[in-house]
């Protein structure tokens, strides 16, 4: 490590140089990391949907030419200035949702969002000089989540990255840095399900598989999947789920064919896919008087959730999440924890591995709804 | 009342017999209460919109002719088989949100609606026999909400009156039947304001200066009133407002107003109005991360709230409240208590006295803004 802290490290990344042309492979110039910035080498990175949203060019916030990636582990390569928590050598992962524990939301006891960073993630850069670490021949490239994990090296800020024990399998537990902590976290933070809750899981990929997870462990008495592509099921036993509908075998309502197989509705639903009108029925198939459902998907830009007021004057709970309520810095170590002692899963939702060069070819799986999570190794 | 139990009482009620045509005082037949019923002399009975919103024939469950009303205080005359928890001459409050302790929403622990008579009062029968007792000249005449309070006598079953003190004044109290106890409660047990916090309440009617009261004895620390009245804010001062915003006086969006205000946006908000535009603007006024609003005010049928998804994702959480999630009668004679010691205002609503006769004048002031509550005498 010593021959690289301090200099610009030329390493392989995916680029996205405009919305929906396929990603390239480059060589790309990584500056070394200022104060309070981490530099960090990627061995392994998954692919999520927020990646491909940005990627599509839906997202009117997305920048180009930018490094995607959000969802990956591994070893910190050099420190800059004033960085005390992490080291060189280091296990970590990356945080799209950063823990500086210091803003009035770290303080507020009541939220995971924090507001440290957040004006210079939020358009591509880092806080210290609004600049981008990355570049091509003196091109800059914007970051992306404040986490750029498509890249063989990044540079994240020290409040965007959590210090995990080295024992665990970066492999496996790059998953944690996003969907299944979302999905559990929605469970056990959000909803707070109590044991013998009935539940409604809309939307049965790695999130909604997670929720399933989630509520099993807090004791559901019922775990409900709903799903549109009934090869989802068989696996989603797996994780938890009890009982499958498929909206396609129905002519009812989703939501109302819910409440009938539950007297009335679900204690807790979770919309699991980002489509607002299934938000909808998630909220209306929870019990009248106490049902809670919690938005957990990502819809696209400008569209809305609607529903009669009454649906909440008569006592139904509208929530949602982000990084399932999970303060980043201080609960993933804590996530890989109870990986290690085999208290959740993570293996069982990669169904694939490729390298990065494959990158596209990934993000195809996903598109044909194929894979569960792709784990790209970065290094070949 | 040897004289009238067990017999058909003929006394004076306001009929509405179609949508929006002036209530007509008629000479009504009050039938004995059958078993699990109760009659009751009604003393005082205030007015709610959810009476006008009925009578104007915009709710389409509206039943004509009926005898509306359902915020009012009497004294019990005569109980049909089978009540034991009131008698004779007992002082009652009607609940239009009934409360058996025997349905499964009673037992849940976690709602005050209550599921034993709603099949029948949302019809405007009893329950034993899906028969009116109100008829004129053998036609029968629909209850409302179960209540029917426009007429001097008036049969409710016995899951739907509280026993209260009989040193509490009728006059007063009669208003605990309603628009009071759901300000309070929306406070109290839907947002549960902790001390501190900032609060922002949209319509100072009855039901927002009520909210005001609440989160004023909770310990609020800035109680923003939001009313396109201004001559709503000299007496909501009284009920514990701190700062006032006419949404006229801005040109923003009055979310973005009390964002400004308050740095980024209050913890609670409560729209007391009925508008879902305004029940919008609610929610998207409370802060980022952890900002509740409630849903009070009832929008006319078919209205629907929206929103973007992103606002419930990034910690915002959508809730309503009936009757303020009081458990009517069991708490009722609490909140009766805790007038007579002095806890909560109750005169202060009060701002005309007038007789049954005159309950057209009574909806005039109503409709004109220009009353709180009107309390109709109705024995003269
Ligand atoms: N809130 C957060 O912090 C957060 C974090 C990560 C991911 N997400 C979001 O969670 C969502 C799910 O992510 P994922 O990786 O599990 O996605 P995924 O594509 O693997 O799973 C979605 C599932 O929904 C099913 N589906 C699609 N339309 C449906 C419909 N109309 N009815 C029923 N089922 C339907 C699909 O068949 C698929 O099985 C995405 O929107 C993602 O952006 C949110
Ligand atoms: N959820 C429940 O259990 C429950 C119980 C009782 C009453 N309510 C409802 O609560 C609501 C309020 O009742 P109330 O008796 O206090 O009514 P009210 O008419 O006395 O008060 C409403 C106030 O809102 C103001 N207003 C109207 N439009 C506005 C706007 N666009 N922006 C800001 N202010 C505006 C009016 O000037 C008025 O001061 C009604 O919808 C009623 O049906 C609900
Ligand atoms: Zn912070
Ligand atoms: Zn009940």
């Amino acid at each position: 490590m010593a021959t690289t802290q301090g200099q610009v490290i030329t390493c392989k990344a995916a680029v996205a140089w405009e919305p929906n042309k396929p990603l390239t492979i480059e060589d790309v110039q990584v500056a070394p990391p200022q104060a309070g910035e981490v530099r960090v080498k990627i061995l392994y990175t998954a692919l999520c949907h927020t990646d491909a949203y940005t990627w599509s060019g839906k997202d009117p916030e997305g920048l180009f030419p930018c490094i995607l990636g959000h969802e990956a582990a591994g070893v910190v390569e050099s420190v800059g200035e004033g960085v005390t928590e992490v080291q060189p050598g280091d296990h970590v992962i990356p945080c799209y949702q950063a823990e500086c524990r210091e803003c009035k939301f770290c303080k507020s006891g009541k939220t995971n969002l924090c507001g440290k960073v957040h004006s210079a993630t939020g358009v591509g850069v880092m806080l210290e000089d609004r600049k981008s670490r990355f570049s091509i021949n003196g091109k800059p490239i914007y970051h992306f989540m404040g986490t750029s994990t498509f890249s063989q090296y990044t540079v994240v800020h020290d409040v965007s990255v959590a210090k995990i024990d080295p024992k665990a399998p970066l492999e496996k537990v790059c998953l944690l840095g996003c969907g299944v902590p979302t999905g559990l976290g929605a469970v056990w933070n959000t909803a707070k399900v109590e044991p013998g809750s009935t539940v409604a899981i809309f939307g049965l990929g790695t999130v909604g598989l997670a929720v399933a997870e989630g509520a099993k462990t807090a004791g559901a008495s019922r775990v409900i999947g709903v799903d549109i592509d009934s090869n989802k099921f068989q696996i989603a036993k797996d994780f938890g789920v009890t009982e499958f509908v498929n909206p396609k075998d129905h002519e009812k309502p989703i939501q109302q064919v819910i409440a009938d197989l539950t007297d009335g509705g679900v204690d807790y639903s979770f919309e699991c896919i980002g489509n607002v009108s299934v938000m909808r029925s998630a909220l209306e198939c929870t019990h009248k008087g106490w049902g809670t459902s919690v938005v957990v998907g990502v819809a696209a830009s400008g569209q809305e959730i609607s529903t009669r007021p009454f649906q909440l004057v008569t006592g139904r709970v509208w929530k949602g999440t982000a990084f399932g309520a999970f303060k980043s810095r201080s609960q993933v170590p804590w996530l890989v924890e109870k990986y290690l002692k085999k208290e959740i899963k993570v293996d069982e939702y990669i169904t694939h591995n490729m390298t990065l060069e494959e990158i596209n070819q990934a993000f195809d799986l996903m598109h044909e709804g194929k894979c569960l999570r792709v784990v790209l190794a970065m290094h070949g």
